[in-house]
């Protein structure tokens, strides 16, 4: 179910890809808030720098696919410009009321005129059910659409939607990694809340992701509630638990979307590790283990090498004794002790699930954390050894 | 040309491969100053613990290949010591002259009767030739042995020589990842010079390569100076500078030939970084690049995607300006202020060759320092998904 207040779009604009949506628009016609998370990375491309600056007014989101816009010059905020003044005024808003977002290759410069052609179009399209279209739209090595939806349980009053489209799917790491996300919701909530919120649940969902330690010039997660049902969700009461909650679960099954359709992928991984010093050592540890190419590597040939494992974790950073070290894949009891305590085969066969949980404790403290990973394949090497041509 | 004062030997022990020398040992006849470099991971294998505590005394080195005796509980140091007691006794030397490395799988318990059945022969193998014997012996996952020698031009009196032997070839990074060295020399060597002078020459040469970001629990690098030529190697003199020299070569050829035998490499790629605000972000600059699975998949696919070189220098920690970065392969000028400068075609053609050298200018400081790394292709991913099997 949409949240109410909203249109969505897309077109095949042809800017980059053939036979497919390329260039989609969602359109909020009721606004109360907005809300944004940016990429780190030093190097931002031009959208991202343009829709940054406009985060908390923009009420309608223009997104291409296959070409990212970044690192193209000064011609790249000439572009946005271009890009921003068409939408507006086929919209009858201001400039800055337009957000834009661009994934893709790096370095080559936008296809303006393709971009430009086709507005007119994907304005006139938009409807209320335009949310698949525009799902498809912004896909790139993404094998699937990726969404997901819920109605906030609120106790009294209405019962608003939250819905997100995001799309992945190599070039992830945490700190928003090439991923872009769509956040829609009609509930009313204040503005300051939901900045917080956000940044919050992103960082315990999208931040908790990698496909191979990569992070991108593009990635941008954009939140916008209409407002439509009242009334306003605000800081420290019940409704706002609920509404975290709620925003959790959407960006959760979004962030095992992308990595389940990792480029590549035949194995999706959590990596969980506790008993650390410090949270922050158990995020290293998580993290180093979830990134080793060796160990996922090993994901890939269901081969339960843990001495890999052991191995990661000894240069990650995090603190521990190596002879303390227990680990499970789901509820098998692998390593104890630091030492092998199952049948090879059973490992073996539990590695053989396309979904498993690695669950490690370092016994040594009380911090923990966990990343969401897959397996490095031959498809992976494929994919992006040949993905510009 | 073999350092005088030292003999090699190999044998078939077959504690794990077939048909193949799989056990190793080396011995000092003269011996005059021992130093080594261990492996920084936390979890560290038991016969690195060994020969941490006797480095400075050890004349003889046992290797096997194939087992790591890494994570294999308290039974492991029990099989360091009869593995060393049982070439002391041979030798007829005392137990805490023997060194040991191994390297393998993590966490299968080392087959010592296949070990301790070996020795008799080892020793009896004993010769002046047996040193391509001894380098074919260590290898696990390399296609070909490596070794290196040269000799040390001092202006007057006799000119020693250095001879190493080294393996790789996966689970290969900074900190001295799964990598076995052993270097040998005829100088006389300053013991307490020598120490530092390998620590500060590793640091430059195997130290600066990466094959996958991962390290290991085995990594050692032993160095053994028989003092059979004379005089003196003492610091700060003219020869030390020479004998540094001499030394950085020897390990610096070790290291290009683990890269190039690098697990399914097919490309080798020098990653310089100048111009960074300081040498520690011009180090984790070409850390970031030299080890960021997209960047490795498009030198494996000769796709000259400089975004991705500068998406990976974005999230390295380096501060700069992307509109100021300049790249070039090897003499081509092919990025400019952030913007590619030449055809692309021309930087797909210089990326065909079999070695080549990214030079990246931050334009930001005065900061330099380089890694040397290698491509992620298929046969990396088939070599790791079946390691073990």
């Amino acid at each position: 179910m949409i949240p109410k207040g909203f249109r969505a779009a897309a077109v095949e604009a042809q800017m980059r890809y053939k036979n497919r949506p390329d260039l989609g628009l969602i359109v909020a016609d009721e606004f109360q808030a907005g809300a944004g998370v940016f990429t780190q990375n030093i190097s931002q491309a031009a959208p991202v720098i343009w829709s940054k600056s406009r985060i908390s007014q923009g009420r309608a989101i223009l997104v291409n696919a296959g070409q990212a816009n970044a690192q193209t010059g000064r011609g790249a905020t000439d572009r946005c410009q271009q890009s921003a003044s068409a939408v507006a005024h086929r919209l009858g808003l201001p400039i800055d009321d337009i957000l834009l977002a661009s994934t893709g290759v790096i370095g080559q410069p936008l296809n303006i005129d393709a971009l430009l052609g086709g507005i007119p179009s994907l304005v006139k399209n938009l409807s209320l059910d335009g949310f698949g279209d525009f799902a498809r739209a912004i896909m790139t090595t993404d094998t699937v659409p990726k969404t997901a939806e819920t109605v906030v349980p609120f106790e009294t009053g209405p019962q608003p939607t939250i819905w997100g489209a995001a799309k992945g799917s190599g070039m992830i790491a945490p700190n928003m990694a090439t991923m872009l996300g769509f956040v829609l919701t009609d509930a009313a909530v204040d503005k300051k809340l939901m900045k917080v919120m956000l940044g919050q649940v992103t960082d315990a969902t999208f931040n908790r992701i990698t496909v191979d330690g990569d992070t991108s010039t593009n990635d941008s997660l954009f939140m916008m509630a209409s407002g439509a049902t009242r009334p306003q969700v605000i800081e420290g009461g019940h409704d706002a638990e609920t509404f975290r909650k709620a925003l959790h679960k959407v960006l959760e099954s979004l962030a095992r979307q992308i990595i389940l359709d990792g480029e590549g992928a035949t194995h999706t991984v959590e990596i969980k590790v506790r008993g650390a010093r410090t949270q922050n050592e158990a995020l290293l540890a998580a993290r180093t283990v979830a990134n080793s190419p060796l160990v996922k590597t090993a994901f890939f040939g269901e081969d339960a090498n843990w001495g890999r494992i052991l191995a990661a974790l000894g240069r990650s950073g995090a603190n521990f004794e190596p002879y303390k070290v227990d680990i499970d894949i789901d509820e098998l009891a692998w390593i104890r002790h630091g030492l092998v305590y199952c049948r090879d085969l059973d490992a073996t066969l539990a590695m053989r699930k396309k979904e498993y949980t690695i669950s490690i404790n370092l016994n040594n403290g009380h911090g923990n954390d966990r990343m969401l990973t897959c397996d490095f394949s031959y498809d992976y090497v494929k994919i992006n050894g040949s993905y510009r041509s």
